[in-house]
């Protein structure tokens, strides 16, 4: 009944090479993205190995520091709209406020969120680019229509809202190779209700993007999320109230870290109020290169950092971390993470929550396993942990399902589900969720 | 925002405890009823083994008879309300015509669907169960709201509707072990609006099912089904176009198949408009005896079939089937099903969709490896052919999520995602989904 049979056949031409459109070309922008992000971050590896030690240092940080200061500069020059993760903008558009909103989906905005995106993850910044890829897909949507063959889709005011829901889906389908968790969050995305005629749409889009990202990602050119493959016994079943425990915490520290993002924001505008903005990203690149360049994990792509946290091995047979990286990056990123978000550049959340997430639950799983023994096996906790902390810090049920699809099983399913569950509700007691605190704090 | 911020501390806590009780009680009824039915096919097949073949056979052949009248006996005498799937009544309410059909969440008519569901797969008619869970989780429901410390909860209409929502979610939740797609199929279920606060609301009951699931099916009691082991390169990325064929493919047999049932229930009408119940029920009953019995793949318990045909084995390894009950499995069923549906006596749709399209699919990928070779892996036919056949016949893309969880992977989510999608507009170019003409049959 949803798909098409009261609707004229070339309606729904029009309707489905819309949405498999919109989907291909997402996707492939952000993929376009990714090579980019990877060919500066290879470059600036290169460029260290190269040459004398004190000299790499030298231009790892000025590499930094200038790509830091170029995001900012396409986001001053080319559209101020594009600072920021872009996900709150798209919730405004949802929830009817499209006409008040429409200078966000301008082709300018695009290529200033694009190009800022490149150079904030590039100079290294640990920003994520989730919420600006669903921004620009929902750019991109609204751009397509000015096609003559799509013209006649824009007059249905109800459609045009359906379609940048499924945008949404798309971008963060394309971001992670997760299409039910893009068209789920894009569910959760919606002020008050979801118009069930919009459940095809987005999943027929995100679908189309998933499968361009399936298609593009096997090249060895850019990192993916590895899946995982956790044993049935690896997830023990009676170890849920350890799980819900992680969940219980990650959900307060969700809401302690939002708490932090506004708290760091709202010092800096009480007491330097008229702050340059050159300067201010400025300072914040120098400080994230200083601290994340001594150490492999904290300057790893975040994806490879997480698929090493998310390995069923037993910390001594990793490569990349011991210990003390491990006790250190929660608190490194926790803080560097709080305080980029508050920067004049675009800035996703999800990945860094991620990794600050995964980090907090290997950290646990492996304190547990000392105490308990080898039946507990930390990788597993790091998921659950993943996704708990971005619970916590999005208050998204979706992330769950998001995690569920970049580990490609569900022998995790019920820790997971139960953690994020809790994380969402004890967050909730504290405070709003990291976008609403967002859009309150810049207004 | 969703969970509880606005809404006073002992409204929540009365709400979670609704929620957790509601997903318990309904898991455990859910349970007890698939306890019985094994404990009936177990007494089954011992007796038909413990005396003399020909003896055996009489009381197989009897017993079928007399479980599938006693069936029907429930039905006639408790409530008709019980008769079919349940599921277009759910959808019923849930667009709105609560007060209109209310006589079907009363306490007698869960009786009667409980007790002629037992009956009727007890009796070895090839009917699903989640249709009637379904049911079953929404008379719960209804009926949990008359505890004094829940009634403050009835009074408001809107939260009635979503705790109904939340029991669809866990009805299916807990037949499959699958929250996430039980609470996408509720999205899916409703007319044409969500309230995204139902949402968490669904998740939360639906987990608390699932994990009373994860809990009782591991004791060897009863059937599950078992996660499939699928390696990466067994679902290869260029077979995506056969996948999508099958997918197409299932999505013609599913329109045909809700054909043949409005065919063979309009037929009926017209020929033998006043035919007895009981003449009806047993003549059905002795004709699937007499098919299912001689061969062991269709006497199986659904899941067991279904588990059988998912595996990633070669066809002569399997111990269950050979070429000739894989090309006979398909066809016995459909006709057997087609017909099943119109009785007046409980009866699901998924269980013997799945196992229709897993048959199918399963042949389907059988002959390409006849021509393609070993590069093909019939199992992953089987797991797609069963969710798009699903889906052919429900319209609903959820049945995707639902495969994915009841293999507990998900290596193979393009191709059954593609499938599903191909199936459902494949379909709906035909005919209206099978609840929709149930429910235009009978009135």
């Amino acid at each position: 009944r949803h798909l098409g049979i009261p609707q004229p056949v070339p309606y729904l031409t029009r309707l489905v090479s819309f949405l498999t459109l919109l989907g291909v070309v997402a996707a492939l922008f952000i993929f376009l993205i990714d090579l980019a992000v990877h060919g500066i971050e290879a470059a600036r590896n290169q460029l260290r190995q190269l040459v004398h030690p004190a000299l790499g240092f030298g231009l790892y940080l000025l590499s930094a520091v200038a790509l830091c200061l170029l995001s900012t500069f396409w986001c001053a020059t080319l559209s101020k709209e594009a600072e920021g993760s872009g996900l709150p903008q798209m919730k405004s558009i949802l929830s009817g406020f499209y006409d008040r909103m429409k200078d966000a989906l301008k082709v300018r905005v695009l290529f200033a969120k694009a190009l800022g995106l490149i150079c904030a993850i590039g100079g290294g910044l640990p920003v994520g680019w989730e919420g600006p890829n669903v921004h620009i897909s929902c750019i991109i949507a609204h751009q397509l229509y000015r096609i003559p063959f799509f013209r006649e889709l824009k007059r249905d005011r109800s459609l045009r809202l359906q379609t940048l829901a499924a945008a949404c889906a798309v971008g963060l389908a394309s971001s992670f190779g997760a299409p039910v968790g893009g068209v789920l969050y894009s569910i959760e995305t919606m002020a008050s209700f979801y118009l069930v005629q919009s459940f095809w749409k987005g999943v027929m889009c995100a679908l189309a993007g998933a499968m361009i990202y399936d298609l593009l990602y096997t090249t060895p050119l850019v990192e993916a999320f590895e899946g995982t493959t956790f044993d049935p016994q690896d997830v023990g079943r009676v170890q849920i109230f350890l799980y819900a425990a992680l969940g219980v915490l990650m959900g307060l520290l969700g809401a302690l870290f939002i708490c932090c993002v506004r708290g760091i924001y709202e010092m800096r505008m009480r007491r330097y109020p008229g702050t340059n903005r050159y300067f201010l990203v400025g300072a914040v690149a120098t400080v994230s290169a200083l601290v994340q360049y001594p150490v492999r994990l904290f300057a790893l792509d975040p994806r490879a950092a997480i698929n090493d946290l998310f390995r069923a091995v037993p910390l001594k047979m990793t490569d990349n971390f011991g210990w003390i990286e491990l006790v250190s990056l929660p608190i490194v990123k926790f803080l560097l993470v709080a305080v980029s978000l508050g920067l004049p550049l675009p800035a996703g959340i999800f990945i860094p929550s991620f990794l600050i997430g995964a980090g907090c639950g290997r950290l646990f799983g492996e304190v547990l396993r000392l105490v308990f023994g080898a039946a507990v096996v930390p990788g597993t906790y790091a998921v659950v942990g993943a996704a708990a902390f971005t619970a916590g810090v999005t208050r998204a049920l979706s992330c769950s399902v998001i995690i569920f699809e970049v580990t490609g099983q569900l022998r995790h399913m019920v820790p997971v589900l139960v953690a994020v569950l809790l994380a969402v509700i004890v967050g909730n007691a504290f405070n709003r969720s990291l976008y609403d605190t967002l859009v309150l704090m810049k207004q």
